[in-house]
């Protein structure tokens, strides 16, 4: 593509700097709060000045980069994501979003481009879990849903997040401040981390919301005898009553997927035996589900299925009891309609192969969504893998998500500031 | 019973005086290798002592109370078990048999009864798993079977098994010197550690043999992707095939068990789930099954159909494959037919209740078992309890057992003394 308004180069050499800056031996790692993370910052804060961008920390950590727009009061508009990585993560995810911003920002420079909106890059802080169990650090800060219980979390070393963000460069004396209630869109590019764009070719996935996280918690209680001597009749076993949960998970997200209004996953991801010994009768496991929905009402039925196979087992298993328990819920947060239709004609003016799907991921946009209009787009990732050294994104594949961000901030530029009277 | 031989108050204060020597705070532990251990076995060493014994250490650390018999060429009637813990484990567990031997010295001593053979009451070291990782270390090297790559294995703070058995008193440069060739008999008085004499209302279990112990290891390798993002059709999930092989193994261990040719049970007591973090769909997933068969035959069935379980999951689930691997394989050890006919025997004379049953757990007589005849009997515990601290067996049940054991090392003593014509 010759006439692509973004340059494919420029975009592929910020990635591969960034990606330079990894632990060594151990890629690709660059943990927020860590040294090296703000390494990496640097480099992205020379890379928006030169892009003629106005550089600063908001009181939150969150690093931003803004150009002026040609008329005041429109409110702002703005392309972020984040450059923190897991450990031994990949050089894509969250990274693609902020070296997509900037290049945006260079095309207007060189273009000479003016906006009526003013243009903020946002490089937001720790979207990942970070070393305090929190993600989306920055962005929760900016939609003014960081709690002083969050804030009071501590890493390894007993070090709060409140101080961690002071050591970030925020002031956590000011948190407020770094709250957005002027903000006229939110955009952001980011990965899939899933095998649909790739499997159906596709080049662009239009997200229509991020899927809710809701997670609980299964416990299943029996009796802890011993291993050689208890016939087999007489047992209580917490693990094989278990085992029957995490089918019954399993059958349940299965139908619900099939059947459900929208995207639809559910996980046990981690599983505990007590007392995990090889002689003696598992006494305890606990399961704990990570549970994935666009529409909330998936969720309900689900969970009102599972409730019938967690209560069935003290039936099934004598003295066994199994029990349900909430241990934290997300609501879905939809991207905003009209956001999408901008994009969905951007990819279409570009004559690139487009769908709508959700995130099954959570995203810096889902916390943007609740104070500006929203929403994000995906490009396709290789085997849908990400979270590990081999997550890969084709060179094209992400100029063209990059394309489709550019015309995108135009098209939704033109359209919001009409919408807004002049001064 | 007013006529018993045995004294049934002086065998329970044994049994609580020895309870007393526990880690304070964390009844009831005695760790083999502890300082506490030592306490406990100068208590026994004292009381052998006052029963009329010689005491001595054999180079394995295994503690011996020894009386000369009238005949000399006979070998030796042994009566033995041990005085170590599980950690947080319970009062009667091995503890139960020394103090049945001590109590039987006690009346051939008070009654003034000579024996045929010599009589040795071993407190065998280090029954249950050690903290170098071994169980039954005394009664191997009875048998001879305690290897150098035993000896080698190392606990918590390096040292190891041999520098360990030294340290208990044993001399390892002489091993060999523990190991018995002349042993006659061996007698062993232990709570059952199951439900079934108290199911039945019964008051002495003959022991027909002691199962095998097989330990087998399921691999179960999916591909760990993204919880949030993949379909519920594109998942390899480890834990969701290792699940179905928890509920194989189950349902195959209750039909041999129910069809088998003796006492059969098989448990999969640990299990591990990697990563094991909530948003990530599992990798993999260990289960470690133990298999306790009386008679060889059912194992072999058993593990036949479960390999084919086994084969079946890569079929089942796309992208998960699963593999069972040997970890270790101890043979049943069957109980000597004529000593198991005394015990049936004493136990009839005395108007006890008594069953024959095969033993789930392992025992010192597994290992007494490969030099010389040997059998052992139970006696009920409550809610078949063990290895807790809640494990618990009645005054007047124990105190039956110990006249079993007596009535029964009469019995031996004759029969044996009379198919060995005197010197």
């Amino acid at each position: 593509m010759d006439n692509r308004p973004i340059n494919a180069d420029r975009l592929w050499a910020d990635l591969m700097d960034l990606a330079d800056i990894t632990e060594p031996g151990r890629p690709w790692t660059r943990r927020a709060f860590s040294a090296l993370y703000l390494t990496g910052r640097d480099l992205i804060a020379n890379r928006m000045r030169a892009a003629g961008l106005t550089v600063r920390l908001d009181t939150a950590g969150n690093l931003i980069g803004r150009k002026e727009g040609r008329r005041t009061g429109l409110g702002t508009l703005v392309i972020g994501s984040h450059s923190d990585t897991v450990p031994e993560g990949g050089r894509f995810d969250g990274i693609l979003g902020v070296a997509a911003g900037l290049e945006v920002a260079r095309v207007l420079q060189e273009r000479a481009i003016e906006l009526d909106h003013a243009l903020e890059i946002y490089d937001c802080l720790a979207e990942e879990v970070s070393p305090y169990g929190l993600s989306c650090v920055g962005s929760r800060a900016v939609a003014g849903t960081l709690t002083d219980a969050m804030l009071a979390r501590t890493n390894d070393t007993g070090e709060t997040l409140q101080a961690g963000i002071d050591r970030m460069g925020g002031d956590s004396t000011r948190l407020t401040d770094a709250k957005r209630t002027n903000i006229a869109a939110f955009l952001e590019l980011h990965i899939e981390q899933g095998p649909v764009l790739e499997d159906e070719t596709l080049e662009i996935g239009v997200v229509t919301a991020i899927s809710g996280v809701t997670r609980v918690l299964i416990e299943v209680t029996g009796r802890p005898d011993h291993a050689g001597t208890t016939p087999m009749a007489s047992r209580a076993d917490a693990l094989v009553a278990g085992a029957e949960l995490v089918l019954a998970v399993r059958r349940r997200a299965e139908s619900q997927s099939a059947r459900g209004l929208g995207h639809f996953v559910a996980t046990v991801g981690e599983a505990r035996v007590i007392p995990n010994a090889a002689n003696v009768v598992p006494q305890f496991m606990s399961l704990l589900l990570d549970i994935r929905s666009e529409v909330r009402a998936d969720l309900t039925a689900f969970l009102a299925a599972l409730e019938g196979d967690v209560a069935a087992i003290a039936t099934h298993h004598v003295g066994v009891t199994a029990v349900l328990k909430p241990v934290s819920d997300n609501p879905p947060a939809p991207s905003d309609p009209q956001l999408m239709a901008d994009f969905r004609h951007a990819a279409d003016e570009l004559g690139l192969k487009q769908r709508d799907l959700a995130s099954g991921a959570g995203h810096d946009m889902a916390w943007f969504a609740h104070i500006a209009p929203s929403a994000m787009i995906f490009v396709p990732c290789l085997g849908g893998r990400s979270h590990c050294p081999e997550e890969w994104a084709d060179r094209d594949a992400v100029a063209k998500g990059t394309d489709v961000l550019f015309e995108t901030l135009l098209r939704a530029d033109r359209r919001l500031a009409q919408t807004t009277p002049s001064e």
